[in-house]
């Protein structure tokens, strides 16, 4: 440590994103980036937003983005909250929309961030484990706590909650916030956005990675409350006036205004995990049941480790977690067809 | 309040970013965006950029435009630490580089943003005032602190302080970090860039949003010791690993690529605001000495507010500054020739 960091710095453990690899040609199944590309009309929209405009601030408010993912939703605009990628909106959350002096819970498997956030803001959390199955119980979010965040889907379980069971967590945590993180909601699951009208302590955050296929744009959101929108804002606004740029806003807009794409991408994906499955299960894998845009898969002879490294060496590269109950698994994100077979002909030869 | 709130919410007082209006034909001088627009080279390159490949993470690094920006400097990829605009930058330079449980020292008339950062992590600020001409005193930076930031040329005066005084406060706090943020450098001041390898407590930053004509891009940086990227990288991959989408990455950097174009702008606002300066002077305006892309003046009988208000009237936008000492002075960015002379034209009219 230096004399000249802050003492917070010490105690940080940063996040440690999936790797970005410069290779070309490689199977890239390990950041759960959306196989097909975006809409065509994103990149009309940003190629008509490119000139001497871009000297000028991008609005700070995002209105007209908001106002478009708000009828989207059927919302209103100050229900909507923009971020630079869900990764800046969960930040700002963890900051203003949770109790610091109480422990924050969330599963024990779960979206690696979570526990980072903690430290970078000096918050306890407590991470509820999963069941055997993978599974998050209601049951455990009754306890006493500063705020609840999970991911439904959940990553890298793929498991989904349905929203009865959302709801049986909102109801046991009535003056706490409750957020479900739906980076993945949209290949199968059914999103929570809308019951914020019904709960105030709800917050869902969405991201345009995934599912619209944009994650080098990074935008993201959360939707809730306006008065959770409003700390939101609060935060925002002594932190960074402008996270998003003129082109991210533009595009990100345009992505909401070709829902024919977007239906046609989730389909595509949603049907490849089904081939996917039934593929992996028969090269004698456990798949666990998936809405999202990967599989967690475990082998039933061969270990998660040697296998992500066998792929390697072919050119596909996985995720694999090396930590305390999923150590066995990879985690593969849903390819092209093409980019499937290569995977599915690849562990076949290990 | 409200009860969801963490309680830091409530003490926030935000930043407040100058106006973007959304009316056309607006003679727009109050966010100091540069008056010209980007190098053709720069649209050519984002052009490239979008593809298919936005469906992939952008470099969570920025490799290749950290290494651009090195080269450009003479230094090394490992002395520079990129943000999503300048600040960011700082937010992450407020919570890892100064010590927090002393005193931050600034300018009593500086970016208004500092204190908003202050208290963003609960930071003591000391306001250390302007002498009466409005330049900083290094003498009174030499009282003991938890770190020391100020612009240079300082916004909103405008005025320059020289890189003997810049060293001099260096030497005055070996134990602590000085940041200097140069926003607005490239108008006749010299970097302190070129003094990074000989102080470790020097942090210099910088953006791509006045000079480089990219204020809708959203792309900043900081240069300095090694030591203190590490601790600004830390931050960053606690908060948000991806912060530059690949649209802003390949745009900053096809701006480093094309000096000339860059050396054209500068000189182009450079000569404006010594004729504006003139101008301003003949039509009863106090100016001070401005090396940046705006000028601070007032007149000798009429309030600054009346006189915002008056241009205001005829489309004509300035900034005006409802805080003790500058309550009387406009800042004044400097426009395009016809737009300088559509705001002298209307300043005579009032």
């Amino acid at each position: 440590m230096s004399k000249f960091w802050s003492p917070l710095v010490n105690d940080l453990v940063p996040y440690v994103p999936g790797e970005q690899p410069k290779m070309a040609n490689l199977v890239k199944l390990n950041t759960n980036e959306n196989p097909f590309g975006p809409s065509p009309k994103v990149v009309e929209a940003i190629k008509a937003e490119l000139n001497d405009n871009l000297r000028l601030y991008p609005d700070p408010e995002g209105e007209s983005l908001r106002q478009t993912i708000a009828n989207y939703h059927s919302l209103k605009p100050e229900q909507i909250f923009l971020g630079n990628g869900s990764d800046e909106v969960l930040a700002h959350i963890f900051y203003g929309l949770f109790q610091h002096g109480e422990p924050i819970l969330f599963p024990d498997i779960t979206y690696s961030f979570y526990p980072v956030y903690c430290g970078l803001y000096d918050i306890e959390g407590i991470k509820v484990p999963l069941t055997d199955s993978f599974e998050i119980n209601p049951e455990d979010y009754k306890q006493a706590n500063g705020g609840v965040i999970f991911p439904n889907p959940n990553a890298p379980t793929g498991r989904y909650l349905g929203l009865e069971h959302v709801e049986e967590i909102l109801r046991a945590n009535p003056d706490r916030v409750v957020v479900v993180d739906e980076a993945y909601i949209d290949f199968g699951g059914e999103s929570a956005i809308t019951l914020v009208d019904d709960y105030p302590n709800l917050l869902v955050s969405q991201t345009l990675s995934k599912a619209r296929s944009l994650a080098g744009l990074r935008v993201g959101f959360a939707v809730g409350n306006p008065d959770l929108i409003e700390a939101l804002n609060r935060v925002k606004n002594s932190f960074n006036s402008y996270p998003l740029d003129r082109l991210a806003l533009a595009g990100a807009q345009a992505a909401y205004e070709d829902e024919a794409w977007f239906q046609k991408c989730c389909d595509g994906v949603i049907s490849e995990r089904e081939r996917l499955t039934k593929a992996l299960a028969e090269l004698d894998f456990e798949v666990l049941p998936s809405k999202a845009n990967f599989v967690l898969a475990r082998h039933k002879a061969k270990s998660g480790e040697s296998l992500a490294q066998g792929l390697r060496e072919q050119g596909i590269i996985v995720r694999h977690f090396n930590k305390p109950r999923i150590e066995q698994f990879l985690r593969i994100t849903i390819g092209t067809p093409e980019q499937n077979d290569a995977l599915i002909k690849g562990l076949k030869s290990l």
